[in-house]
């Protein structure tokens, strides 16, 4: 006779591994290599362009922009499929918030880390070293966590908000608006934190590099933000009055 | 017995006391927040990358697309639940049509304001100086306020046309049409006022730094900009046939 | 006894002075007010930064991004009054096609022109030079005629299009596609023809600088290109079996 | 007596001359003459205004965002007639999963071939020599055509997931997911490998300069990404319970 624990997590562990659940990893895997390769890319090809690429503007405007077309374009692509999170902190609040379950949470979480690590690799083929993030000297780690943390908070709160079913009318322009907030929040922080919000970017990058250097900053903040997000989000801004079969986008596959 | 005065007044702050309204009060100051955070931010990055950043035009299409794109995002987040002002002005020109009551519109200020200044101490992390908005030395306060009056007139009426209960088919982008309305300006105007149209990142700036020149610059410009949109767009672009009830983002919480 | 065309001309006069003909002279002064105010005033900011800002390509971003941003607010917030033609060529475009009298262009164009000077004059608040569109040295003023002539068909051809009543699915973003073609001709062109495309822009600025140098090729490339794809898309794309009534933007206030 | 397969043939080839077939021809035509224009443009613009723009990141910016803008206007207008494919390798990934018959491709790729071509002819206005496509001296073709095809992959894969009936809610920007994903890849790659992604447009350029090196780079690259997203999104990602009357935008005119 099975106990009820085990009986629900060999459900769960059912539900991850349907052929739809498939399908999610496989879009999670495709739209996180994309927004890398295009996020880690543009950094690259402003260094080709100008060695001290990082004292001029113009480089800063190149990321913050590819970074927000790349993460727009990486969510509408895989929305409908898997949720459209495209980074492990968003996974990580979806988590918290109780609209994906934590085995699912994990094979997220690998196909994620997995897709950023393939799009460092191929930016090889350009010849240059792939940057990662890091900290300039007079900032500490825990202003870089902060800030990280504060800005994965405005990212997540902003997927939730985008599966809110009350946002009929602006329900369309979505994956756009998850990007223009990493947009924004990459020009205010670029040179002071590398403007990351994304443990999967920052890990693939450094995992190519062979560099780990400030790592928990990247994976402390942005993970404890986007659980205070997904928290407010679903407690205070949204109390669940709304049955969970009408999250669309953000909410990925409901645990039953 | 109550006077009817009174007792329209205790009804009107009844209403501002209301989960709904907090709610309300709590989005407009992350929406606030997320804005001059990242408006903010992306001049001390170009500052950050290039001393002398106000001399390259590159400087001016970093702010300017991350006010855009931080307007937009701040707007969609905060649309369906506070009619997404992200301003005192826009508030104001809601105020003055009508579409928001004067104790709610206190509420929203101080949110607003308070979620500027804490953006502003934010940023302190960064161990850099938060700007304010300034004027050059060839222009006129005078001059400074007329432009901010009429470019805050083309951001509230933006406002109300996204609101305008007439324009179903486009309704899905009207948050990006708001922020790209700002962006628009800021390109425009940014080396000569700042680019400011919102007093809530003007006094939060000037806050943080402990200087308030040209305060008064950035508070009545925008406000006599704000409210001549108010009256022009209800009552000569969409005189009130339609009822109230059908107006969406952008006209808040109505008044009873 | 009047004659069958006096009485359609009184006709048609008389739709144009209607309360809601009115109101679409109005919006068509603010959107094109306010389309010529972010463009010019673009330009001026990037000269404040950098006297010699035109050897810099950060100018040309922030000219047409502030394009694409302006144009299509400005055609966002005036779509469901006038249309949201913000343009002379435009109107003519339309009238060709049947789609606006000849009485009511001739409002429109007097709007759109008074629109484009009061914005000059404005931005005079800068103490700067209102810039003007120009060619330069290595190219023939016939040259740049067909340049800007190809490009606003393409400008009209996206007018068209977004009013296309087959286009169901899109519909919501039409304003952005036709900012977005206007920005992507101001970066291909911008150095070679001013970028214009838009016979008011193109007045306004030199009414208030006091130059009319090369003014023809303003109106005439963008008059024949806007014909040529009124045209082209009513007779060939899209030929009229679709009723005239399920036409929206772009087609402007329907002669009877 | 007609063999089957000939009178199959027979059927195919007189789908493609047709009416809304030889429109399809003239909006593809038109669609990537426009995309070609600005993407093109916005290269000489940059060095017109400074000689050695490649070595300017803002150049990176302007000719990032003119192919991210114009690709998404150029598969708005041409997305209800032609299924805006406006690029051979999308028209060859639609062939292959069987969305578009092999003779209405071969005129597909006509039509977008003579677009480019015409395209870069005209920009000789401008007294400028068209930019081709190139490979910088570290990399190899191989590793260029590798990218190449790993974002074009990324390209049709997004057509794809633009045309999947089960994205009703974020279907209305479509056309701009497209344009972002040419967007960020271009910035991620403009140094190195030129960012096309469109053998039509590699083509066009490459005829009006009369230098064809590196060209087999931008077809072969291309074509093979092409095929495995059509291939992929159909089999893995959508496999085809959903008949196919469903599907919209990319899928262009259905073979029958």
């Amino acid at each position: 006779m099975k106990s009820p624990f085990m009986a629900s997590l060999a459900s769960r562990l059912q539900h991850s591994v349907t052929p739809n659940a498939l399908r999610s990893y496989f879009a999670e895997f495709l739209s996180t290599f994309f927004f890398v390769f295009a996020a880690a890319g543009a950094a690259m090809s402003t260094r080709k362009m100008m060695p001290d690429a990082t004292s001029d503007p113009s480089s800063l405007v190149a990321v913050a922009v590819a970074n927000a077309f790349a993460l727009s374009v990486a969510v509408y692509i895989s929305a409908n499929i898997s949720g459209g999170h495209v980074n492990p902190a968003v996974t990580f609040g979806m988590a918290i918030g109780g609209h994906i379950s934590i085995p699912m949470s994990i094979f997220y979480w690998i196909s994620q880390i997995f897709g950023s690590v393939v799009a460092c690799l191929l930016l090889k083929f350009t010849n240059q070293q792939v940057p990662t993030h890091g900290i300039p000297q007079e900032m500490t780690g825990f202003g870089a966590a902060v800030l990280e943390g504060v800005m994965t908070f405005g990212l997540v709160y902003t997927v939730y908000a985008a599966a809110d079913p009350r946002r009929c009318v602006h329900a369309a322009i979505g994956p756009l608006a998850i990007g223009l907030m990493l947009g924004a929040n990459v020009m205010a922080t670029w040179p002071f934190t590398g403007g990351s919000m994304n443990p999967a970017y920052s890990f693939g990058s450094a995992v190519v590099k062979g560099s780990f250097k400030n790592q928990a900053v990247y994976w402390i903040g942005p993970f404890i933000g986007a659980a205070i997000a997904g928290l407010v989000y679903d407690n205070v801004v949204f109390p669940a009055q709304v049955t969970e079969s009408l999250r669309g986008i953000g909410g990925g596959i409901v645990v039953v």
